[in-house]
């Protein structure tokens, strides 16, 4: 089997990250980024448009299209319209990306398309930049230590268990919400207390929700205490009153897009490892 | 609705603590135990088969018929026939067992049965008394100590991260064997080191094996020190070939039903638990 | 015996918080804070300068003098005089503070002075909010997570002890740089991996310098990556040559003062709490 | 400088694994023990009794002289008289012991004698056998898991922390009861709950003491529950009144010989580590 060839198309420096792991093993092309937008250090060559190379894979941002209709292309001063990719590619491409719209679909009728962001690797493995995220804007807001704080965790899914793990090693005083007979059990694993989320107490000096339910409603945040830091990873709309909130003048923070930010270079790779075991599975099929 | 009438029916001593922790939510008997095996501080009470009273549930055994087609009663000095439970029994009843024989179906043919050892809340539970014996028995048969100590896990499903996460608490220095991205993600989660199941090193000190399938085969065990400790955990056949490594005179513990034996009463409340979830999921069903 | 009435005199908001912890057992005054510089949260009352109530003892910040002869008052517009407070005082009150100068023992002649930072409690407290500023610190500088990263600690004393606890939370793969038997003994006892200080790798990321002694040379440290980042931990003259770093474009951060000001409220309470058991020790003396 | 040539003399199998250790780096002998009594695997050489050879050094068992005044040599069927030795040694020859008795100094009078139990490595170290040990002890004792057990650690000297940190990776629910700042401040760093050994609670399953001061009383031992487990690890005579606790029927083991019974290899290796520390401090001191 041929070595595939690589297009990275687009996207923040979590792409860039993403093209230097994967040209490790694959061969790798950039477009969408200005020069001037790559750390020295990182040695990765431009598509040439011109060239009659095919590629035999696209990679694209989770949010691939801007509401322009181009590739949306935010370290590059120019634009990318998906027509200049088509004419790089084989007749039957596969396009990673995290959400195919339809306009993508039809601009691109004979690709397969991958959605990385469904990948059980990736989440698994996102989990841990998304905590240490959030673990580092505690740090940043709270004038005290995590150490001896009463912490509660909402939610022992992967978020939530890779918090609880972190702030264990702080020494951290940690509660567990949870809402199943499985995250009870996954609490016990860990040795932490837990309680109900039907029944949860205020007496809490940070929160962290990671259930992508309205959890913290009007009728319980107006019973915490106001110095209460509420961080809330849980995708949209999140699990906590925000309007509410603001009424009580609680702070409240919403992060699930941080860990992009705070580790870009491990997001990167990530995405990386997660293509590569898709392209991995998926010998088979190209021929 | 009516509290259930469950009767307990054999087994050894976890369904006596399961019986105990059942009766704190539902009305109790136990049959199949002689009374002197019961400890004084348990309070439960003998069903008495003459009664007219019924239950609506009974609880089995893992294993509840034995070779002559009696309830397996260890605790007993007595036989006990399926058929005089079937005379307390309700009309529709739910049997808790571990797995239903044809033979027992064919013996209450109105029951439905409820497989307590397919519940996730009871796996995941069960791995904490698992990791703990198949620790205990490393503790006892080794003559060094854990800390320090070159350990490969082989299997990051619920027991292999249970027993990492032991492991890490005494200071042993551990690998993970993993086969699959999945598990991967999970070991790096835990920041242990990994190695592929298909290139397994043998510098070890001691081995637990998770994972039911071949992987220690005669070729791989040769090449193990003689000192090495092997426990293997995984359901039959487990995972190391029995013959070869008695050939090499290696050690290997088959620990699998470990749990039942050095923490029968917290293996007995998790079955309690279990039941107790199982029967608040199902209260619609029952009139 | 009397509740000892005491006076803050001065400092950061650290004082402010210390203020605040001791007024739940003393009687509490301050001075040399500008009323807005105190949260609203907070409920402390001003020294009346013209009352004739006399205080047992006096509070004052590490560095108590500034280069004027006052006392250091960076949260007050207005210079505060040693003369001011000789009047407040009883005859032979106590002051606590970090070091105590000449200067300040002519000020205050009656007065037997009290280094807080000489406490054993207070320096194993501290190692907690220290360690966990180079932690936040490490988080925001690095694009990269802290789980599986390779960091460097450098001693195992009471601030290396902590850092490795948090960092194995985070599932880094952490080495220990060690140089006595002791420190040896508890690395072994964490569980983690050692190598000498005298013939360190330079195969990392991350190093945390704990020991206030040259180990980072010309020599060892042209042979690290530049992307390695160096947090000093050590006291002065820290661990590191700073000139020979600079050369060779290694990224430094000398962080020792980092933690009064990423965790304020911890560090005033800390110094409250030593304050608290000096003087429980001492109450013999006092009549 | 010439490589010291040591006489291993008596004891139980730790002293054998000790001669193993240190014959990687000393010209080592043994006397003391039967030929069966070692391990096939083990290699070492007998002192010959009519050589001429010299040693410098003796390593003696912990408690060197039995109540015959001979040599302690549990691992040998024939007597060991001090005297023997005294004919194989140099002029100013280092003898290793636990404690040397007067007797032992009256019949090797030239020697130095070194008390490797003093040895502040040694006593860090082999707190890790200790705790393992009285974790093995419990886990064989209890009838359900350290996870979620209710656990008192009495104590957060070495023996304490390490103790801690293995049941923190069991997920127990710890508290230790500290009587000094400086253990208060231990704890903290481990984020475990405390109590002070004054105001003692007595709703624990199990037990830990370490400290060798009389906590556990009449009083207190009374409001125990008949079912707790107490593992007292404290140098004679302990900290619990066995008396008390035996007319209350609770269950105590007085566990501090545990460590060299369950792991002989790893605490005959921190006695070898520790006299070569010892030696190698003290090169100066032979010519």
């Amino acid at each position: 089997m041929n070595k595939y060839k690589i297009l990275i198309a687009g996207g923040d420096m979590r792409q860039i990250y993403c093209a230097e792991r994967l040209s490790k093993e694959f061969e790798i092309r950039i477009i969408g980024f200005d020069r001037e937008s790559i750390p020295d250090s990182i040695k990765l060559s431009f598509a040439n448009i011109s060239s009659t190379k095919k590629y035999d894979c696209i990679v694209l941002p989770v949010s691939p299209i801007d509401d322009n209709g181009n590739i949306y292309t935010p370290c590059s001063s120019e634009n990318l319209h998906p027509k200049v990719l088509q004419g790089l590619l084989t007749e039957k491409p596969f396009i990673f990306t995290g959400q195919a719209s339809e306009k993508l679909k039809v601009a691109f009728q004979n690709a397969k398309f991958r959605d990385y962001l469904q990948s059980e690797e990736l989440n698994i493995k996102n989990a841990i930049p998304t905590a240490e995220g959030a673990i580092q804007l505690a740090l940043e807001e709270l004038p005290v230590t995590l150490n001896g704080l009463k912490v509660l965790v909402v939610g022992m899914g992967r978020i939530g268990s890779v918090l609880v793990k972190i702030l264990q090693g702080f020494g951290a005083d940690i509660s567990t919400a949870i809402h199943s007979p499985r995250g009870s059990a996954k609490a016990r694993l860990f040795g932490v207390k837990t309680v109900s989320t039907k029944h949860l107490g205020t007496n809490y000096d940070l929160v962290f929700n990671t259930v992508p339910k309205l959890i913290f409603d009007r009728n319980i945040l107006e019973r915490f205490n106001k110095h209460t830091l509420f961080i809330d990873l849980a995708s949209k709309p999140g699990g906590i009153d925000f309007e509410a909130a603001h009424d009580f003048g609680l702070k409240i923070i919403w992060a699930l897009s941080h860990p992009g930010k705070t580790a870009p270079v491990t997001s990167g790779e990530i995405i990386a490892e997660t293509i590569s075991s898709m392209l991995e599975e998926r010998n088979d099929d190209i021929e």
